[in-house]
């Protein structure tokens, strides 16, 4: 939430004032019924030239957007074909129309506790949504980001405040996308952008906002979040906040694999400069592991990254600083962390061990994300304790990874599973949380401080869900009601009818 | 939320003392796994003992109903029935396995943005969930009602906060369920109840619990919700609060079936004193209806019932005072309100009338809830500015209705039709809203101040939502999976496979 802009000579969108937001909420209140009410099939054509008209401009954005935030071509143009794909993921999602889970109940004259009536439930749109952009995903938690993708899918205009580590990406994604939106037959107000904290607060205040995300600190998420909680009218708030994504290497997965957990560990931990979610924050080992020196070893193989924005560097900075001076941390790799005459920071991963009784004693320490390319190795006695020591040290996460041995099964090893699944979003056995797959079963969302609301994902098509909120229709003609509820079934969409054959078990009174 | 007990005679139960809530909290958490961990079938049975229980003990609580409420014999006997109908529903609903919400992506190491592991998502439960029972419902949305019913079905402990209106009848039906549950294989601890304000609040605050439900006033409702969401960890917190329902009848319907409609209104205002959340509250009629006298001739004849508590009478003697007096308001039927030497308050209907300007003049003193038998009729002009009255009218409620003449489908009527699927979570074409039946496609939430979170239902199957939390499993071993999750699939519950033939479209970064 700085207000760095990369390129001085560039002026950056000017903030929004509150007359502009207020017409930005109208045209959304506008645009609202009129996108609802395209049929699916029309939706999805507009989201795919979305996605088509981001690819037309690859070159011209991933220039930016590695101007703006110092990530690499390869995985800017990554994330852009990701972004692309999740549009055509939301297209074909509406399109098969599962998610409406339309549940019509044929009325019953003759039902034991008296007459009941046709009933016909399905999930329509909440209304204009406001999302506030990342910093760290500039394409795919951004202006045509998931949150973005899924709202617009489930039938809602969009309002994205645009993260102020990256405007001027901001801004032509916004009119690329926007305009092909617009092309497509969505009307105007379907897809806006707003700059700045204070208009960003005064929508999420608007009572014609009816939903907001957001991805980003706990601290921001926090204060959004209550401001979302306290307004006359309550709205949900989906915020993505904070996960430190612990890992345990048991000893039989160790002795099996040494070398290519320590390959998958810092490739992870060091990835975009390890300013991701997912990003492994503790990977505990057992006592006497002897892998410290193939984590330095690989660590300082890799090249210096630059960070997102100095506001990110100077934070990652202290952090990294903190954790460096805690009592019993001992650098595996030192790493560096220099700042340019822009005033970016440029690091290399630093990786620490810490026995774990020791990240108890210093847990006001070392618990809380590092934000950047620095992980710590937690050194365990007995595997039997690792549930316990994960759930004294650990709140909400977003993954949890365990790397066991092959057929490994111990009840200790179950312990810690089924600690994981409690606690957060995605468990992983192998590999590293790292590279969120967008796919119908990713869950990308956890326990508070991972999200302020775990019933939700932010990832995966199982996102448009947020966006929604069921309806009933009791008794309608045929001809009145919403087409995804008629017995003719224009729409062609999943019809669950769920009392045949049952009716005595049903009731009403 | 008063603290009136019916029989000064019968000491009712202690509040309890924070060290007791704690205990409670501390069972409901040690239960939690092991109810968890239960083979839907067995949790299925235990569902269907309570109903059972439930219907043996008919009754002796039915009069503990009777004497603690004012309710009749008969409302509180299908009351009953349709309580032990729910746990039977939710039953069917566990076994079914649909409510899980199986999605299983297979790996797919070929995939053109790079490896795709094999990764699988269902819900879980949650964890213990506090319950706060309603005063009008003593069986159907209390101690064995219908969050209590739903939360159990996840797998979640339960701790039910008593209502002070039932206490005795919430102690009987506490320790019958409980013990039902117990015999039926339920942990110690899966259902327990608490007592009083001081020891809800402080239970709604215990990190051990993971989701709260509410059903009563809109503003002691707010209060929990903010707490909920002030929380260091802010939990989900489904309140139901305050609606009013208004009924818009067209002047086609009118000249059809004028007699039908005033049967049906007049039934549905006085039915349980009109002590119902779904009560009609407002109905539109064209002006000149010529409804008065038949009005008013069968709220004479409706018997004056007791209210549910002196708390409750007393709010509704000063509702119908306020509502009497106000400018423009004229009696159809003005009803009565007497008190007896107990305190209790007994009423017949009061039906008054106002002009659509009137009520828009008066909007501060007609518009809240009144919870009891009255009910304002409201005179419009036009058919053409309902839509633009409710909208200007109206915040969110439960439900909306509608009367049209037979094949009549005007724009207006469309108009109306929308405005009402925006703000309610029902929309019901003639028939009155009260008599909610529980069904997979019922919706009994709407946009604030219906509910604190209209992405849920109250009543229905679907209802089981609001206590899940979806997580996913990223390449774990069959032996390690919970069964659901499973190829072999050992409960036999939906699995739905999601990217067979359609790989082209996914993506990861």
């Amino acid at each position: 939430m700085t207000s760095y802009v990369n390129s001085p000579s560039t002026p950056a969108p000017a903030p929004t004032s509150p007359a502009e937001s207020g017409q930005v909420a109208q045209r959304a209140t506008d645009a609202s019924p009129v996108w609802a009410a395209l049929p699916p099939r029309e939706r999805a054509r507009a989201l795919v030239a979305a996605a088509d008209a981001l690819e037309a401009n690859r070159a011209e954005l991933v220039a930016v957007a590695m101007s703006e935030t110092g990530l690499s071509e390869a995985r800017l143009t990554g994330e852009l074909t990701r972004t692309a794909v999740q549009l055509r993921l939301f297209a074909d999602t509406i399109v098969d129309g599962t998610y409406l889970d339309v549940r019509i109940d044929d009325a019953d004259p003759h039902f034991a506790l008296g007459v009941r009536p046709d009933l016909r439930r399905y999930r329509m749109p909440v209304g204009p949504v406001l999302n506030f952009a990342a910093s760290n995903f500039p394409f795919a938690f951004s202006v045509a980001g998931g949150d973005t993708a899924a709202a617009l899918a489930a039938g809602n205009p969009v309002i994205v405040k645009a993260h102020s580590g990256h405007p001027m990406l901001s801004e032509r994604t916004g009119a690329i996308v926007a305009a092909a939106l617009e092309v497509a037959g969505a009307p105007v107000g379907t897809l806006q952008l707003i700059y700045g904290q204070a208009a960003g607060v005064d929508l999420l205040k608007d009572p014609r906002i009816a939903a907001a995300s957001f991805t980003g600190s706990i601290r921001a998420g926090r204060i959004l979040a209550d401001i979302a909680a306290a307004r006359p009218a309550p709205i949900p708030f989906y915020g993505e906040l904070g996960s430190v994504n612990p890992a345990f290497v048991t000893r039989a997965a160790l002795s099996e694999r040494a070398d290519t957990i320590a390959d998958g560990y810092v490739a992870s931990v060091s990835g975009s400069a390890g300013q991701l979610c997912t990003k492994p924050g503790f990977l505990f080992l057992p006592v006497g592991h002897g892998l410290a020196d193939a984590l330095a070893g690989r660590a300082d193989t890799v090249a210096e990254h630059r960070l997102l924005n100095p506001g990110i560097a100077a934070g990652y900075r202290a952090r990294r600083a903190s954790i460096l001076a805690a009592p019993g941390v001992t650098p595996i790799a030192e790493g560096s962390l220099r700042f340019d005459n822009e005033g970016q920071g440029w690091a290399t991963p630093t990786i620490v061990s810490v026995r774990v009784d020791d990240l108890i004693a210093q847990r006001d320490a070392l618990l809380d994300e590092a934000f950047g390319p620095l992980s710590i190795v937690v050194e365990y006695e007995s595997e039997d304790e690792l549930a316990a020591h994960a759930e004294d040290l650990f709140e909400g996460n977003l993954t949890g990874t365990v790397h066991a041995g092959a057929g490994e099964a111990s009840l200790s090893l179950r312990a810690l599973i089924r600690w994981i699944a409690e606690h957060a979003g995605r468990v992983l056995f192998g590999g590293w949380p790292t590279g969120v797959a967008v796919t119908p079963a990713m869950q990308h969302g956890g326990p508070w401080p991972a999200t302020t609301n775990d019933t939700s994902t932010s990832v995966g098509s199982a996102a448009i869900d947020r966006f929604l909120r069921p309806v009933a229709y009791q008794d309608m003609p045929q001809a009145l009601l919403p087409e995804p509820l008629r017995d003719e079934n224009p729409w062609d969409v999943p019809q669950q009818r769920g009392l045949e054959g049952e009716s005595l078990t049903w009731g009403h009174i």
